[in-house]
């Protein structure tokens, strides 16, 4: 991909009371279409990198594909901005239920925790998860994502993502938008088949719903963030398994959900 | 609406090398899903509040509707998360082409600012927009509309936007989502018939080019931002005569379009 994921633009910078011109460094937005089985299934706004596994977490996380061996051809056409995607299996029910409401009953259900039928079919409550991290662990990681991230620190308009094991970072990923870096991650986990019950994922955003069910179909038992979650992403962080720690920032941090796995002793200080 | 906004959860707190039991404030979101003239149309994942506006305001950004009058039936069904909308006049090329890819060649366009036909078709340049603020009123705005969001203040989880004139506020919204605080602002314009040549959009997110998108739909020349605009933002607030300030942060912000509009003597201070 030859798109840039920064450029250098002209800005009117007021500071003291005095105007300047000054050169900034401003983050890219690239449109990709996914073409799916010869129709138009959506339209991703990205960072332009790493475009391969954004559709293939993508796919995964709409619950079009549930391995990277269904996917019979996945060719990235530059010009025009569009993902060509064939499967070997076209199941017409899964496009067609593709951010569909799901409703369990008719009445009196709006405190139901999946609102996507993709959602309701494709995430499964974590089983055989067994990892755990130390508080200093969190705070370890959390400083490591930063650091990587060039992107971030030259511009301040990005989101970032990592995979993470106890030794450190594995993959990250960095997106203007906010699932975009999570369908990064997930895109690379299916095509090099990471091993993941013993994973956490750090996170620079907001944990939403819809971030913490992304978590749920990558298979990590913990996620971290410098933000805080929403209350749906709490319930459904209950009903899955997963350990939510939020609001993590210099020597303070807030757990959530499934505390056990977090431990507080020090057995081996990565600071 | 019933639904609260925020909401109180036991929090296992981290601080100072002990982990206390605390209750926290946490937002809350609310699937909402828009069936329109009787199709599943789209499920917006929203804060709680001001739900007619935000369906308006969503409609109207989609290029389903362009005025107010064109609902016939607006009604909310709380116990499903539904709102059911009727108009008028049924225009099934409107609905085929939501959030369809605009390619307006067939290679070498990929620096095109429009990617959806929805926005190709119903964004215009702003003309006949008189409105100028100065450094400090811009200061001051955004100081009003941080002092105004009492959810964000508590919780840290929300995005703000707030439609303002030279005298301060005329409305502001919370939402979870950063699109659903823009469209919010636009469906209350919409019902209300507020003119807008002499108004500013305050944000408290990232300039993306949707945001300016939006902006440009609601249909004010100035938006001013805590954080950063993208490239392809700063691109269409050229094409579209929008003036876009970012970096808003105690004493010094960036101009990065339309700089003319933006006055650096403080003729009437507002500090």
């Amino acid at each position: 991909m030859d798109q840039p994921m920064k450029m250098e633009s002209q800005v009117w910078r007021y500071e003291n009371g005095v105007i300047h011109i000054v050169t900034d460094t401003i983050v890219t937005e690239y449109p990709i279409t996914i073409v799916l089985n010869e129709q138009e299934f959506a339209t991703l706004v990205c960072s332009p990198d790493y475009i391969e596994e954004l559709v293939v977490g993508f796919l995964a996380s709409e619950g079009i594909i549930s391995s990277y061996k269904e996917i019979k051809e996945l060719t990235i056409i530059e010009a025009t901005g569009r993902a060509i995607v064939n499967t070997h299996k076209v199941n017409k029910l899964n496009e067609m239920f593709h951010s569909k409401r799901y409703v369990t009953s008719c009445c009196g259900k709006s405190r139901q925790s999946f609102y996507f039928y993709n959602d309701a079919r494709t995430v499964k409550p974590l089983e055989d998860v067994d990892v755990t991290v130390t508080i200093d662990q969190c705070f370890h990681l959390m400083r490591l994502m930063q650091e990587s991230s060039v992107i971030f620190q030259d511009t301040g308009g990005v989101h970032n993502a990592a995979l993470c094991d106890s030794n450190g970072i594995v993959v990250d990923r960095t997106d203007i938008g906010r699932h975009n870096a999570l369908d990064k991650i997930y895109g690379h986990c299916l095509q090099h088949s990471i091993t993941l019950s013993d994973k956490v994922i750090v996170f620079s955003g907001r944990i939403s719903s819809e971030v913490l069910l992304k978590v749920a179909k990558i298979g990590c038992g913990i996620v971290l963030s410098k933000s805080a979650p929403t209350e749906l992403a709490i319930r459904l962080a209950e009903e899955l398994n997963i350990t939510t720690v939020g609001f993590l920032r210099n020597h303070s941090l807030n757990i959530y959900t499934r505390p056990d796995r977090i431990s507080i002793q020090s057995v081996e200080s990565h600071i």
